[in-house]
């Protein structure tokens, strides 16, 4: 029960709003003290450093996977977490955000803020008094699931550091992606990266406006294509697929019959299946923020080489790591 | 706090499925397991056992009486619970139950799992890494419930060994009763089984078939009647009786104007209230596993032999019981 | 953790039905309690007493604020809480407030009770066989609330016996204002209590005529008004505002076009301001029971008098002094 963890110490107190915040020190220092965590709870033992501590979740749009790593991660902490529901609390009766985060900072040592919106995030911190978990800000960040994923890489391949990856999918409103890829060319010496998404959902010209200095610096190729490849698939060490909606493909090509068409077509061109992975190396992991659609077929879910419901698990070791760091 | 209980070893890391899994020696043991920890809880002592350990409840249907119950289980024994909901979940992105389990086994020590589909139950343990407690599957088992029902009358009578039992009410439809007949005739040496019920809801043929080899080797008499009689009541150990829904009998009975009457008229002969427990034994109990409608008095809610508000509290130690063995 | 606190002993085993159930002496140990239990917490200690102890809050009308304070509180002492759902529970098949009180009875140490009807109390607690904390009972009480109100004055004034106090607002369905005005005349020789609302929302003449042998033998000056003034806020120790609802509002008052206006012109007398606390003195306080709508501007939100955000963290504390007394 009393085993010590070694905390990322600068993040005592603080709140986590981007991944961006994160230097490469703190990301191996969480990496660390997660794998830390998750060798102690394989072996059985339980941890009790934050007994006594109170979490609230304060979540304005439905995201339960998220919601319930981070209350399990409190839990496995021995903290407790209030169950708040905005939708009946007093926001119906009109109450601002920045009041209804004075009310939980009240009772809470921390708070985990889920919001459609991204501006929300800072309306939220200026009110508090503790510290604010950022769980996702609409087009904005959700900096635990850019370090969770990160820490799937670094854990089932070795390293980050020299490995390609392929981000697949909706690569334009994807906020997963967009973190993720921050966080890979700014913080790690990745070798290539292929952005594979179809006409109308490529990555932003912003984003890659915002990794073009570290992609040079670093010597990182990136190289954008809009169906996945047998070269693609063979050259990854990581294949990261995304979800991809209908009707957000929709939206963003033509509205007429033949959008429909199109849709099936770059779909077939970025299904992960069976037939996919056998292009792939025998190391190598497909990874997956899920919930899937028909992007990411069943039929690799017993392939050793996908990883991504272990994904789901190192979100729960990298959310007690952040927690600790923040609380113990 | 230290307390050592003994748990019910071979169920340890294993899903409870069906009350058929279990032996006699293991009912008895879990049996014994309930009624230690009772004693323990109310001599005003606490159960540390499975601090820091996480269990999270999937109902896919409404049953806050299962779920009540198996959450203050849960923190008796010094766990926590994650509040998942169904309703707000991927559910509705339209992942699959296996996703879904996955996600949450990737979180906890141990998933409930309450769902309309019989199926489900082996599509959820087929996905999970951890046990998986069948809190009801459909027309299927709710094992916790017969188990905690056996624990009523033994606890309240002595023995279950013997008795007298009177199922009362919708037979057809009531998995709760049709798992604790296949118990008690499986397990224990009852000495009669009176089944009351209104015509249309008579046991279903293949619950009677599959108890009646245990029926033969043990000698237990079976009688099936339309109505509660005084020697029937006199006669029992244990009035067990069940909802009687409107609905269901109208549906299954003609569709015409004589239907209500009939209803009526069933319902009459099935009614237990004061009057009917005169013609009862002194030592007798009355359970019912609630909500009730009105096929079961109020005014014999003071009555020592109204076992049913008991019940619950059995159903709580035998969940701890169950929970302690296959975590501990 | 093991810091020893001295809990209101006369509490233990009982409900929280009333604020008249507490004498001085009560109050001032409920009071001590939580300014100690404020102290260990904010210096970064946890408390362990409750823990093992289950708490299930049953709330018939939401009230988001009271609830998560409450759960809070229980989870701050070490205690677990089960998340109980009216709207998914057997109250919808017609289960009486009696059966579900005595459902979650059986599994809990304590409830909290939310109801919109004022008999509701009686009714549950007469189920029940464990203590019943009253968060609401419609037109009834709300004794934890009082009892924080009562605090906040104590902690942020260092006493409450002397104060001149003006409650503002719809005193006629304020709850919260009813159960403080009979609370301070009662057990506290408070100099003077201002009574401020605009016609058809004054304090209801039975609260009058229920403090008023208090008043007198404690020689409390009672003035009633319609607006605030700058002399009247220049007199004050305490400004307690509430909630104006213009629903309630046009409906106490004629229903015609002039209503409205009339609604305008009473609010702008009760507004709370930093105009208005210009003419404040320097060592007074703001507070609220929140949410508020726009009788209390954000412009004071920044001013060291406004307390009606440490309010809420008053209630915190007032309530894990309540659950530690009765539970502990």
């Amino acid at each position: 029960m009393s085993a010590t963890f070694t905390p990322l110490a600068s993040l005592k107190g603080r709140s986590v709003t981007s991944a961006t915040q994160f230097s490469r020190a703190d990301i191996d220092a969480l990496m660390k003290l997660a794998l830390d965590m998750r060798a102690h709870i394989e072996a059985g033992k339980t941890i009790d450093a934050l007994h006594g501590r109170v979490m609230t979740p304060l979540f304005f749009e439905d995201s339960s996977r998220t919601l319930s790593s981070f209350c399990a991660a409190m839990m496995r902490l021995g903290g407790s977490v209030v169950n708040f529901k905005v939708e009946t609390s007093s926001v119906n009766k009109g109450e601002t955000l920045q009041d209804t985060v004075r009310t939980l900072d009240s009772y809470s040592d921390v708070l985990v803020l889920r919001h459609p919106k991204e501006e929300a995030l800072e309306l939220a911190i200026s009110a508090a008094t503790h510290p604010i978990m950022n769980a996702g800000n609409g087009a904005g960040e959700h900096p635990s699931q850019a370090l969770l994923d990160t820490l799937t890489i670094h854990a089932e391949l070795g390293a980050v550091d020299g490995i390609t990856i392929a981000l697949i999918g909706d690569l334009k409103k994807g906020r997963t992606v967009h973190s993720l890829l921050k966080l890979l060319t700014h913080n790690f010496d990745i070798k290539k990266a292929y952005l594979i998404a179809p006409a109308g959902l490529e990555m932003p010209p912003e984003v890659l406006q915002q990794v073009s200095a570290d992609v040079r610096s670093r010597r990182i190729q990136i190289e954008q294509a809009a169906a996945l490849t047998p070269e693609i698939i063979g050259d990854c060490d990581v294949l990261y697929a995304t979800r991809l909606q209908k009707e957000r493909f929709v939206a963003s090509a033509a509205r007429d019959a033949s959008a429909m068409a199109a849709f099936e077509s770059a779909k077939a061109g970025l299904l992960i299946d069976k037939a996919c992975l056998a292009h792939a190396k025998e190391k190598m992991i497909v990874m997956h923020p899920l919930p899937r659609v028909d992007e990411l077929s069943v039929d690799i879910d017993e392939d050793p080489r996908a990883a991504y419901f272990r994904q789901m698990r190192y979100g729960l070791f990298m959310r007690m790591a952040i927690l600790y760091s923040v609380l113990a």
